[in-house]
């Protein structure tokens, strides 16, 4: 008998022994809850992009075999934890029940969205993935998944379609510690910084460059794929300067942020392998690389930076920050223009 | 006719085109230097352990295979950049010649040590590294290497044997990270952290451990491996606390940390994966973790905080600060107990 379990989730691993439930081969996602857990049921999950892309390219894009490894990887696991990216997704669903010692302001048959990875998330699937083609991020289903005491979700807001809140909710850390690192370096240099995003057209991006721009840069760059995506940005005033360059081309990339000066501050929000060196030739001495995309090297940046001597602070974005949600849902409601772009963005995954 | 070549040698990659030298299959290491490079006349190799334990066991210690190894890497590559670690190590050399351009203040004659990778430094040999007996990871040779401007090396000081130098400038870059991160955080929050350092027994460890006491920590905390390790780092009182915790184990971790009120900024310097849960978790709201092993996962630091709602900043060690190297040698030179710590680390390295 013990109705308090621990509050991240220790009593749900299966293997190995003694590591959270993140770091867990397998969890246990039965339904049953503790005193201090909440069962949701679940509507629909949301992979994440990295994810998704990789299921698709080892799958040569086949939906039927893409829906099965998804399935196996729920089934096998306990939760849907892409053993190859490392990464998860969220999901939407009702609180169906919540122990006594729940810790969250949620109640039973509220909606919410949880804001911790699916790759720790205890989760079972009734419905076989029936509901799904194999085709986009978003997967309706039917199923379970518990919350542990020490993790977040969000009451899904009335003003938004759902999957528009989901996305900005997927993607909320970035804004919001953009936010504060820009603060910190108008505190700390006392002049505002410029900022360039690289993946500047893309969900936490464009989020990212609201955050900038709000939190008061000098001027802000995105840097975008191709020139559909500048303009796209363009069109949605997206930042100060729209520059087409490959991210994963050094070169290419700071040469055309150096053309503004260089960067103080460099985002990088492309979920593509190799971006390392171009964030670092961006930015300039004393200032600070925030890396958002799950596709990010340790040893790439850390080798990388000091191979080329770089005086810059590199962050690893924490999809965490107090209130980030509440602070991201108010980026979308104070600006028209972004609020436009993002739900097209939202919108566009569903086509 | 182009004297000021690339600040990051971009002109001496031969393939693959358009990535920086670190990435490069094939670099030209030929002697002649343009105006902003330097020619360093090479003495010794210092390979990578990774490096050098790969080989050793590719060829099942054959000290002459190893040999004829090493030299087929660096004449097909122009640089020792072990294709299958990914790794390379420094060197120690003297300065041969320096273009009227270059940056460092370091002039002909001076005896140095590079502080970037072998695996992007364009080597030439000329003794077919005849004087090595191709049993240590230590290569006495002839030959020449080159600096691009964007570059570090150091001069070796004269108070340190030449390995007990080298092993303090290879891991340089944590206590000067350190420092800043401690002096940052009494401005912002006006009080002392606690610092607590995962693998402070070790070099990098200690020194960061020196480095938070000096820049004003409240407390420093050490956690170490085995009851040897404590008793190594009690004696040399390389902190206030020295605490015995498997760093793979997050509750083992910070559960000890925890005794002592939690850490404000956390320090990871040890070289097994699975760290980055423990770290997290010892960590107080709106502290600061540096992670500085090369075993450190992006994804598993990232989702980690995320799935335990931390509000901490996780920064990745960069081994690159400016001064660094000066101010890790200030750091023994200050302390005769670390001094004498480091020397046995440094030279039992060669046993």
């Amino acid at each position: 008998m013990v109705p308090i379990a621990s509050p991240v989730g220790l009593h749900r691993v299966v293997a190995p022994d003694g590591v959270l439930p993140q770091a867990a081969e397998t969890v246990n996602s039965e339904g049953e809850i503790y005193d201090n857990e909440a069962r949701i049921r679940v509507e629909k999950l949301n992979l994440d992009a990295a994810s998704y892309r990789q299921l698709h390219s080892e799958h040569n894009g086949d939906s039927e075999a893409i829906r099965a490894n998804v399935l196996e990887i729920i089934q096998k696991r306990g939760k849907m934890h892409n053993p190859v990216t490392g990464s998860g997704g969220m999901l939407i669903g009702t609180v169906e029940e919540v122990g006594p010692d729940w810790s969250l302001d949620l109640s039973v048959g509220q909606k919410i969205a949880t804001l911790v990875s699916l790759s720790l998330t205890p989760l079972e699937i009734y419905d076989g993935l029936e509901q799904w083609d194999g085709l986009s991020e978003q997967i309706p289903t039917d199923g379970h998944a518990v919350l542990f005491e020490r993790t977040i979700a969000a009451a899904l807001p009335d003003d938004f379609p759902e999957n528009v809140a989901l996305s900005a909710f997927d993607v909320c850390g970035a804004p919001a510690l953009t936010r504060d690192i820009v603060t910190r370096f108008r505190d700390e240099k006392e002049r505002p910084p410029t900022v360039a995003v690289i993946g500047g057209a893309g969900k936490s991006g464009s989020l990212a460059l609201a955050a900038a721009r709000k939190a008061g840069s000098s001027q802000t760059l995105a840097v975008v794929y191709d020139h559909k995506e500048r303009k796209a940005a363009e069109s949605a005033t997206l930042a100060d300067h729209v520059i087409v360059a490959d991210a994963t081309d050094p070169i290419a990339v700071s040469q055309a942020v150096a053309e503004h000066g260089g960067a103080d501050i460099t985002v990088v929000c492309v979920d593509v392998p190799g971006s390392e060196h171009g964030a670092i030739l961006s930015t300039n001495a004393g200032g600070t690389i925030i890396f958002f995309s799950m596709a990010t090297s340790f040893s790439g940046a850390a080798l990388g930076a000091e191979g080329l001597a770089a005086d810059v602070e590199m962050i690893i974005g924490n999809g965490y920050r107090p209130g980030h949600a509440d602070y991201t849902l108010s980026l979308l409601r104070d600006d028209t223009s972004l609020r436009r772009y993002f739900f097209q963005l939202a919108q566009g995954e569903q086509s």
